[in-house]
């Protein structure tokens, strides 16, 4: 695990904290605050604090006072209606803060979200730890053929073991000579010019905090099939922590964002004949041979 | 007072409601919840909910583990020192959600303010209200003379008399009318229609939520003197809840942007030359006569 | 129309104004660039500026030099499978800016399109214009009985003339009223006050910039048979600006976006059951009435 | 320089395609249009397309019909007093869009700033260039001993050189290692996993797109003296470019943010004393040492 052993006494402190307040309190996500949820080898997320709960949205919708009187039931339709239609605006409501530690190369595609705050620790501030990211054996694959950004076939084991010995060796001169041109009594160089000669593969760790309509944005995009594994393990971990804080609409997300399937207008044309038995084929649909097999692909055909 | 006794009913019951929780906690603000504070003849603010506290700004700015051991007064030195150099991040780790109800008039500027969450109450799927705002007669002033978009005299009594019936029996006529429009068994014309009848002065409401950064931006336009009086007197509201949440940052925020001035580079030539008492005027300073005036009355010339 | 002579001698003028550029520019649309396209009653729309082109979205997915070599065939090809994939950013490398002329309430929703630039009319500077929106009588249609946010029935023609005779006395009157609070030699009270007299379907106008992205985030709300019919016709207006300027994506967008469709998980689940001829209704689909109804609506059953 | 051969003959070939425009044009821009700016040793900066111009300002701020009648002088002033009086809508209404080749690090630091449109050339699906930042020798410097985020002396020659060897000596091993496991018929590893055996200096290149005030915002801070030399040198190049693109909006900049300097009110009050020669020192002023002689360096004492 990744904590150093400071850094867990201060997390075993402030988890004993405990305060009475008047906000929305979600008991499931309390149980997960101050618990580092591992991600791949040295890597972690942790829910550092949180705002609102399932009743926040609904109360946004109704733009009532307080928690309202109607059931859970009409909540669930109400939060189900509200994803369904693209009314983003309550989901706004709710608010969560991260702690995450990650590669560099997985920090530079999450921080194409825009919409969240970002604390990043600073090279040019601080020493860098000796931490880097070598994949698990299972996760080291040759480039896809037909996908120019995916992965094909697992590498058998003995190449495997060259690359994780080039990305150990590489990783371990290149901090090395980090240190060297760090230290005071050699070189001494500038923390912000030294950082240069790490490689993409170094942890680094920020805080993140984001809303709920973009975070499911977030996990839309980045627990697809099609993400790349090393950051969709930290969406998967973040699904997790959404599923303890605001289930109904967490429910609503997977039946309505990640399981479904969206046909153009073309599609659909198709779709209307394929269900009346009409013959149609790629060729008479108009659609591409790429948008046709995506299409079979969904209805399972 | 501008809530119906169901709300308060409402408000009052989720103020019972005690939760444990591990989140930074702010009694002081706790105490505010489920209160509203008045605004205006029939507006108030009102916070919902919070997340972080003058901890989570450090912490951010630090990328540290829970809230560490450094003392206040080092707390206190660093916030100064973050509000002073412009480094925003952190402030924006902490959120806050509003509850106002205002003047559509108030309302239209301050969702110029794009970088907040905003919920409000919808006049085509509900009825509006009848709640319209009348100036206090000390608010009731000229057109400025010398600022295009400021206030000048105070009317007099009987002008200020003439001014409250017109706004009021257009208001009360605007309304009824807009109450004819709707009624089904008169004319039950759609509520989306209907409502273009109603004056700019029809209160609204909503919920607003923001990151700390950010409100203070809004504050920095909205509390100051040449704010519209009716913004201003809200922003004054907002002012007292972000002292008593974040009372570091609150403090830093008075000091070095609310009583802040900015000297340009060419105000900062005469300044200098101020200083060493060398003679220097107006024409000589290469300053406009507007900007010689705002620079001699900033420093109390 | 809705330019004062003034105005129109202003753009008429601007108009003969040619320059040569080596950007990317698009002659359909710059036929359009100072010309009003009438909308509703009083308002328009016009092209101001604009940045880009179907090739700037290629450039940027290809982050190519220059405009390439690939044919017009791989460029429609491109931008439909970043349509169909939510590739979103290379839309955003193109701009464009509005002149818009418009009903306060219909302002009111479009400025809660966030991610755009606005600079409004301002009623606290300047006086505002003796504009106001009357709808037409194929317009005026009573509240709908199954959504509580459309409309039902045309009026009657007696009906809707007493409608249009209440809008357009009120309007009257306080404009009247507007106009005697302003006057120097009568009250003479600040602008910023006086303005708030006005009924919502007082006409403003701003200036509104945005990227073609979250432009077509915007029609895809705006333009959809859901919206209320005033911001529609903006929308639909704007559509036919989008159509001049980069046609490729407007054809994309309108294939991908606006006749598209999404199922569900549970939708595509009934769906699968369709195709294959199993038995299945609303009870057994797990579908809720109404999604059931949403469903085959989309299916034209 | 850095641009291969191929991708200077496309933009040569750009260079020459001249049309005629009716949108706002700069000549002063139009001849830097499709000419790179050399940054650092292989970087550089180039504007692609820009929208705007200083009329269009002033237009917005107007909100005026065409470019309008008032003279160059009067432009001027309304812009110098947007800028002083932070109203900054009307600078949004100009964009600009570059090209930019900059090391990884300087991207990380640059992509914080997030109102703005980027595309980055994408490692998962193409193959990085064998490029890669060596400091000059006159910005090879130690670590500051007063400040954490700076840098101090410059190195010696020999230190110089044992640095410039290891950089070098890393990045092409790096480098070397990641066509290793790139290669088909050697290893086949998948793009998006070799490349994190990068190190941070290597080069990568993007779109970036954003208006004039969130660019100010952005050159305000990295064209600071604080910044970090290698992310100042874009911000300088920048600079080069908005001079001559909207040069009154320039100028006002240059006075009123990056030559001007803010007193906090503690601040003003000392200096209220000083120039009344009544008698303050840093303990009876109430500031801290460091702002005191923060304050002092700004007054040239």
């Amino acid at each position: 695990m990744s904590l150093t052993p400071d850094q867990q006494t201060e997390i075993d402190s402030a988890r004993e904290r405990l305060s009475e307040t008047r906000r929305p309190t979600v008991p499931a996500l309390e149980s997960m605050l101050f618990t580092a949820i591992p991600v791949l080898d040295h890597g972690f997320i942790r829910v550092v604090d949180y705002m609102g709960d399932d009743s926040a949205i609904v109360q946004a919708a109704r733009v009532s006072y307080g928690r309202g009187t109607r059931k859970i039931s009409e909540d669930e339709g109400l939060i189900r209606y509200l994803m369904r239609h693209y009314h983003s605006t309550p989901f706004e409501m709710c608010e969560i803060k991260y702690h995450v530690k990650l590669p560099i190369f997985v920090a530079r595609q999450w921080i194409r979200h825009r919409t969240a705050n970002v604390n990043e620790y600073s090279a040019r501030y601080s020493i860098m730890d000796k931490d880097y990211y070598l994949p698990a054996r299972e996760h080291l694959a040759t480039q896809s053929t037909n996908n120019r950004q995916g992965r094909g076939e697992i590498l058998d084991e003995a190449t495997a073991t060259r690359v994780l010995n080039l990305l150990r060796e590489d990783a371990e001169q290149t901090y090395s000579h980090y240190e060297d041109m760090l230290d005071d009594s050699n070189i001494g160089l500038a923390r912000e010019l030294a950082r240069m000669n790490l490689t993409l593969n170094t942890y680094t760790q920020w805080y993140w905090k984001t809303d709920l309509q973009n975070l499911f944005h977030f996990l839309r995009l980045r627990a697809d099939s099609h993400a790349q594994y090393e950051i969709r393990v930290y969406a998967e971990a973040m699904m997790e922590t959404v599923k303890a804080w605001t289930p109904l609409a967490y429910a609503a997300f997977t039946d309505y964002r990640l399981g479904a399937v969206t046909f153009s207008a073309k599609m659909l044309e198709t779709l209307k004949k394929l269900l009346a038995n009409e013959p149609v084929d790629q060729p008479s649909s108009g659609l591409s041979k790429r948008e046709w097999s995506e299409m079979m692909a969904s209805l399972g055909r």
